[in-house]
């Protein structure tokens, strides 16, 4: 089959035709109809210090994100059957440790990550544990295969109730967008969005934004104008830039909840006393989706109409990965899918 | 001034001239401008074994929701200017007692009632403690004056998250209306609507329920069939009805939640084994709104465009308060506004 | 091997030899070391109308709270190793339901229970799947038997945070025992038991209760007056009488929450208006244990010094197992542990 | 009266004959029998940056933390009666903001602080709000007046559910030694104590941590190994210490939660992705108590028999306040109380 693999510990990847992957017990070979681009790919392609402390042995298949369908099962799998339609969760698990007993099988102690511990989505098929296999109806594969980082978004803004709430989004790459939607369809009172790019401010009003803020010294005055001198309830930094971070933390209210989801590359500086204990903040490190929990109200919302085709602005063939990895890297693109089965 | 009183422990009331009143210290006293009717103004007018238990001394002014314009400050009171519009929190506490000081005042051990325990604002004008005084902008009175029901719906449908979650609203009367739009801005994923009366069922649709429902056997098996087999997260009892209540129970899937806000004249009866134990359910009694989380969550809600106009079906003046309580008691009512100020 | 087998669906039971069971995939053979009986297995010897509504087809072993130690992996088990001391879940669930999907696998859509629907521990081996095996060190296979109900009163003790409530427990069998034990051990404030057995009060003297009750109509009077007047803020309803179920929520302060585990064997009325609603209360139904979470807690007691040896009264080999059941009937005893090992 | 004053904006304090205060509307004069000294109070005699940035207009008196007898009433007051005993919580807020009507009134918008903002309590008499005097029982002035700080204890460590959690304090000074009581009382699995100091340590295993640990390289490594390499469940940072922080964070178990309370006078540089949110860790900055429902807490726990005696090192009349200042700086005392009616 044909699959992008990363060869070396070093920048760079190439399409390589590599042997079908043979599902084990409890797993399920899939077709990948579709692979979504996320900015781990573009680490991982361009060999940052993160692809270095964290990528598996090489050579190996990389992508994460995806949908496809049902074409084989492995020894005792058999559950959700063939042709059926799926994404995937991610997240490997272990299902047996401390975390996945208690609810949080997402921060497993023996975690890994498809296309990065594990080969990936970025070609024609995929192996993946059918526990981790997440069925869908009624979705075109692109959109499926944005169920994950959806996931993400869903679980970063649903970590305490939202309705009602004052929301500002800090950074409108995919997974901010997204976030905007989400807490618009789930009743926030406004929503205010905040980047250094026009370009994605602009798709932050698609997305529903009730106010657009160029990342800037004054947003913490403008934010605590309009929430009656209060400040926002709720923050979503979806950056990982350390300016955002400040500004997200003196616009927040008493007593108000931040999500961090934005991976910072190098160490910030907080002023814990003013920023976030006298305030009596609340801080959630987010990562990936509660298992399964996070992919029921996922589904909910796409049933309930919330649209991510404004999120994706290219379609490409695997085989123009180049193409995609410097669209993403310039910040000019949304979303990107690469189609496996397409030459 | 103009009031509606209560003059005797039997059916009936009068329209009289009475003495303007005057606040007391911490107090204000309100013009009113909108006082809508709710269940429990028929229950004192009609003059059952409820009112008989807990009106307060006759003669009284009765009537609690509304909306006015505050006309005077008893002394020490003054934090709202006069002028401003409010609404009231028609729960009398003490603000010392157990409840009152761990958050849930609404439940106050010493709870009074406007328009129960003390003089209503079926009248020109009303006095009530500053305290309770909500105000608003942007509001018409017969508007405002609904934030109070509002808020019981607000309170009954928020009591656990309700974003992508199925929700079954059972009793379409005023509050149950009020809390299919909720839900639905709140990002329910399926809102399901139940009632016998085939109007309040067309009401539901116009709040946005995806589903009507007429009350009868097989709404269980219907609702189970509607989602997935697994049965509802959510039931919204506001019907007061055991039929309902077993509906409910039967309908919800194993660990799902039960606000009960519609009051049962009778007892019920129920298999609390297996409606409630073997299913792991939680059962919320809700009365009031919370203060004042509620309120803000409701005012919320209306700024971003929740519209109660459909549920308003009649505007009369104070004298006109017998066809008032007769549509109410004939089912074919929604919403009733009294005008006080309108001969 | 020995095993005490329900024959037919008629009263009785008999120790019969029967095949050594052999563990399929995913399952774990176990030796059990004691087993000790619930009120469950008295309804299913007596057979009542519950047992002839739940208990799976005859002939089958039953008996589900046990301690032992792995003596065999079925294929693709052995994460235990062999020789392990273990204790079971005794929900068996499918793992993939919504339920399950979403935390409260207790719960599962398709629930069955060993020793109801699945052959039981009243045996000198039985099979389990190995994801419900919980490995247990330092405790005697009798105290490693009533984690499992132990669990039972931890999920219902600890459904909402206990320090510093007011806890009334309403009925002293084995279960009600634990948990006034449980909730001494997490900082209750006071713990109030109430029985109609002197016996059982005894008991729970003994397990840490503050004040012994014997239920009679003034405990709702004692209560308040043990409470400032303000009522109890937690209610263990273990007794599964109706009328402790009414003591219980009249003792409520507003706003307190009620725990239903005692299983009601008849309706049960309830004025829901005055007893549940203009109060605020909470109610919980109570089944099982929060896999895994509640075994966490359960274990974390154990190590803090729990001491459940008061609690059992009696050990008997299996083949007294009618002495047993007579016994638990009489209301004569504690907890009983039955050896399977012992002639 | 007799009082210590803060004259000038530098180092240094002052004991002087003041005119006593009066009690205005809805306030009580209270006769201040114990003063116990806070960090905060070093600061202001110290006169730091703190200090410089936050105290009110001298010449004022200071402290806050304090225990004696209503002997006054200002109009409206009278709830509490002369002769009893008060403690003060010592946030003096608004009780109409936002925070205040969503319960959360010690994060105030317009928060003012006894004995930083208005005059405090270092002085035989002090004025203070009747909202904010808790009223208690049977307990002596010294201890009494601790309840403040123990609230500061109580609320970081009941910020969410402490029973069956592994906990580690960070940071052995008097809310340190008060959380690890607090905890050991509501049911935590083990609590771990950490300082630098080996005499706070010795005080740690009074107030009974189960293991003391300098602080040093290997605390992480230590931890871990103690809770079968999961990483503990909740860090309690007393310290205000970076390297605790660190360290706190390193052991904290994936999904676990850290409550915030020691405040740091310089910024702190943190490895957001990995000691965050890659982890799922919840942080919370806690300052102050709940309004009241940390003053019920504190109150249950003293009733249940927690003994601060152990933590007080000292008592000495007011006029020695400069040996109790110089005695915190040393770090070789616990909590002293101040003693303002003896000579």
């Amino acid at each position: 089959m044909r699959a992008l693999v990363k060869e070396q510990r070093a920048p760079g990847a190439a399409v390589r035709e590599v042997p079908l992957p043979q599902p084990g017990p409890g797993e399920l070979l899939v077709r990948v109809e579709a692979a979504s681009v996320c900015g781990t790919d573009v680490h991982i392609e361009r060999w940052d210090q993160w692809a270095e402390e964290n990528f598996g042995p090489t050579p190996m298949i990389f992508g994460h994100e995806m949908a496809g369908v049902v074409v084989g099962h492995g020894q005792g799998a058999g559950r959700i059957p063939l042709g059926e339609t799926v994404a995937a969760e991610t997240h490997i698990v272990d299902w047996t440790c401390y975390q996945c007993r208690t609810g949080r099988a997402h921060i497993c102690r023996s975690l890994r990550i498809l296309g990065v511990h594990l080969p990936g989505t970025f070609a024609q098929y995929v192996v993946i544990p059918e526990m981790n296999a997440w069925v869908y109806e009624g979705l075109s594969p692109e959109i499926a295969a944005l169920q994950e980082p959806l996931g993400n978004a869903v679980h970063a803004t649903f970590v305490e109730e939202i309705a009602g709430q004052t929301v500002a989004v800090l950074g409108c790459g995919p997974i901010g967008l997204m976030s905007i939607a989400v807490a618009r369809m789930a009743g926030a009172r406004r929503v205010f969005a905040t980047d250094i790019n026009p370009e994605r401010l602009e798709m932050a009003g698609q997305m529903g934004a009730d106010l657009l803020l160029e990342a800037s010294d004054d947003i913490v005055e403008r934010l605590r104008a309009e929430t009656d001198g209060n400040g926002v309830d709720v923050v979503l930094e979806m950056s990982g830039a350390e300016a955002a971070l400040h500004q997200g933390l003196a616009a927040l209210t008493n007593g108000g909840r931040i999500s961090l989801l934005g991976t910072h590359n190098t160490p910030v500086t907080l002023d814990l006393s003013q920023e976030v204990i006298f305030k009596g903040i609340r801080l959630y490190g987010i990562t990936g989706r509660r298992m399964f929990d996070t992919w029921y109200r996922t589904t909910a919302l796409l049933e309930e109409g919330l649209d991510l085709r404004p999120i994706i602005t290219h379609r490409l063939p695997l085989t123009d990965y180049a193409s995609a990895f410097d669209l993403v890297a310039s910040g000019h693109a949304g979303k990107i899918v690469l189609l496996p089965q397409e030459e």
